[in-house]
């Protein structure tokens, strides 16, 4: 074989098996917006996509994976929260914000305004983001915690509203002076409300 | 004259009219949003639009409904918070959020989300959404106390970043439970939170 057709051969099956995972993600996608992360079987992923189940797990790191991969996340919430779930609960709330400022500020920074941006400008990228929130931070966030279930999510969405707006404010907006405030000021602002949030005294439901 | 003619006569006026309004917003947008508002003066949108100055004040109410109305602006913000200005700083906390989710339950709610995702969505939008901040929404909330410019500025920029945070979990990403909670819930949890911002201790700058 020349090496100009074996170079021809190798780039024909990169293109296939990009092909294939784009395909699983497409059906993906489409199935998690519209049915929810636990309404959404890895078989049935395949058969709209109509590739042999097996391949899922070639392509992606199970179904957790599958749904981090078609969000195309730029860090991984696992490994962005690990510092701060391992404080005590009580203890969270301004290094949360800390954490997650110092993921804005680092050169991931074009790539979370993509995300924001195309989760508010888009429903099913909403409804994708929803179940990573569900999935991948609110369970991280709030473990530790004695709440009841309904408690973890009323808090965590509560959490999420002000981080949410904080980079908005910060980084899409850039309202002064919160834009141009050192991260330290802001964790010493907005981490108190953010501890009231994950464990403070709430108004009873 | 026919009354076939006197309708196209009217109906030539109109559009002309409609063109001299549309040049001008056109001019004002783009003067506003690369100078600010300090930064651009009737003189020079007349200027930029090619038109005779008395024309601004004859189509916009000044330079401050000038500034409105190239932001399309679905309420006015001094009517939208003149019951909450009435009510003592200390006070102000709740009544703020509640206003606001009203605003959003009215039918005023897809133009409101159409500002939003147009803020977020572009630059220019940023830039004139912070200067109706700082020019409209920002005097009138912090309004009767007694801080300096600074933490006015540093306060109201942080009750900015809970509610912008609040109004998009609840009506753009819509997470649960926070985007279903009846609007006196939302008020009785979030409001502290305004009310600290607006009024109470913060972190020595």
């Amino acid at each position: 074989m020349k090496p100009s057709q074996r170079h021809r051969s190798r780039r024909g099956r990169r293109g296939a098996a990009e092909d294939t995972r784009g395909t699983i993600l497409a059906a993906a996608r489409m199935l998690f917006a519209e049915h929810g992360y636990e309404g959404t079987s890895l078989r049935r992923i395949a058969r709209e996509a109509s590739v042999d189940p097996a391949l899922l797990h070639h392509y992606f790191d199970g179904k957790d994976g599958l749904l981090a991969a078609s969000v195309e996340l730029p860090a991984d919430p696992g490994e962005v929260l690990a510092a701060v779930v391992e404080l005590p609960p009580d203890q969270r709330g301004e290094a949360l914000v800390r954490t997650l400022l110092q993921l804005w500020e680092s050169p991931l920074q074009p790539a979370l305004l993509t995300l924001i941006r195309s989760t508010i400008g888009s429903k099913r990228q909403s409804a994708l983001m929803r179940e990573i929130f569900k999935r991948r931070i609110l369970n991280a966030v709030m473990s530790g915690t004695e709440y009841d279930d309904g408690q973890k999510e009323l808090r965590g969405s509560l959490v999420a509203s002000q981080i949410l707006g904080l980079v908005i404010a910060r980084y899409v907006v850039r309202l002064e002076p919160v834009a141009a405030l050192p991260v330290e000021d802001v964790v010493g602002q907005v981490g108190p409300t953010v501890q009231r949030y994950l464990t403070g005294e709430l108004q009873p439901g």
